[in-house]
């Protein structure tokens, strides 16, 4: 049994150092979702000719920046898995270093197109949330607070009632682990920014609120302790999602 | 503005190296509530002599086995507070040793009772859980493995649906940080043994079902790797805690 209500497929064909390529993805799962790859499924084909070595390694990457900057509920599963199958039929020769890059770039396309049809077709879920942290000190703190804002159940049903608290969005940044500096720190819904390095900003309640009527909402976080950013992608909490895993 | 809805309030009084001691506390508290001793308020009152350092290791180390040791919905607030005040008009001496722990005794009680308290006016909440996990390699393994089970929106909702759906349990317990082994993992719904070193039990459905249909409900998991043990206080999520919420 399954709570997707969506297919989840996506195909590109490019032409790589003389040889049209071709890669075919589909995907499934719509709770139990913040992989760690390790219940979603995610499978990728290609008639690349492309070596096992190369193509776990580009599929690591894809991955890195796609699934597994994605969450549901915050619920990891235990077994979740993405798998990529190259047949070599395109008949292209061994890539080159500057093919291979082209490579990756389409499988990064493929997996990342894939990882945002979940979050779309997301349990109870009627946002589609990006939630971008910049200047953080490293890689793991931008994840961190990016998670923690991203998994907050007091930020999730705030989307879902379309309340842009941005009170809690700070709180969940600030209890996140990692020390974060509240005069450095700036929060953007959408265009609008609320808070300026600490003080908030005198914003236009109605523009404010339009950004949170939207199903897609974009929430920036700038640290301002370092250079390091990422984004991730989540979704609202409703009394749907409640419901369907109250009754399952 | 406060979602509180009873008061939170114990005294006790209990004689110590042959003085009468008294001890109150009240606190507040019903969302985002997961304390990490930093919206969550709590005062704790004595008449007993006792200096200020050992008043604040004895508070710590209460606090510790107490309002760290909740959560309501995971989100913990940058401005949780607990504050011990002693005025000495107990008239005791100077505790020694002996006294101290029976003083530590109390507190730790005191504590408890205002943290358990909180629980159970959760936000929306219709369940007092107890989560106990046992044989962790060490109190960090222990601690983790609670409070990823306490917080999981998927066992959560699962408690609300009173569902026994031990699966979402050892779900959470897998993918908790820490190699948890699959094969000595046990786990106990109530009295009932649903899961004995990694395989599941035949059990008596509607015995099982029954453990659901309560008021409080103890969950109990053993990892099997060592001899660390920990428990953490938690509720169901219902679709009033999105409500309230999404509309707050």
């Amino acid at each position: 049994m399954t709570t997707d209500t969506l297919p989840k497929q996506i195909s590109v064909e490019l032409k790589i150092g003389g040889a049209w390529v071709r890669m075919g993805g589909i995907a499934k799962g719509a709770g139990m979702i913040r992989p760690h790859l390790a219940t979603m499924l995610g499978f990728i084909t290609t008639d690349a000719a492309v070596d096992k070595g190369r193509l776990k390694k580009a599929l690591q990457e894809a991955v890195n920046s796609s699934f597994n900057l994605i969450t549901v509920e915050g619920d990891t599963s235990t077994n979740d898995m993405v798998l990529a199958l190259a047949n070599g039929m395109a008949g292209n020769k061994n890539f080159k270093p500057q093919e291979f890059k082209v490579f990756q770039r389409a499988l990064n396309f493929v997996c990342l197109a894939l990882a945002k049809m979940i979050v779309k077709d997301a349990e109870g879920a009627t946002k589609f949330v990006e939630i971008q942290v910049e200047g953080a000190r490293d890689r793991a703190q931008a994840k961190k607070v990016a998670f923690k804002v991203a998994n907050s159940p007091l930020v999730k049903t705030a989307l879902y009632g379309e309340n842009p608290n941005w009170g809690r969005i700070a709180a969940a940044v600030g209890s996140a682990e990692g020390a974060v500096r509240e005069n450095r720190l700036s929060i953007y819904l959408g265009v609008v920014r609320v808070l300026q390095q600490g003080v908030a900003v005198k914003v236009n309640q109605q523009r404010l609120n339009k950004v949170f009527k939207k199903d897609q909402i974009q929430i920036r976080v700038a640290l301002g302790l370092g250079k390091f950013a990422t984004r991730v992608f989540t979704c609202d909490l409703s009394d749907k999602y409640v419901k369907i895993n109250a009754e399952y």
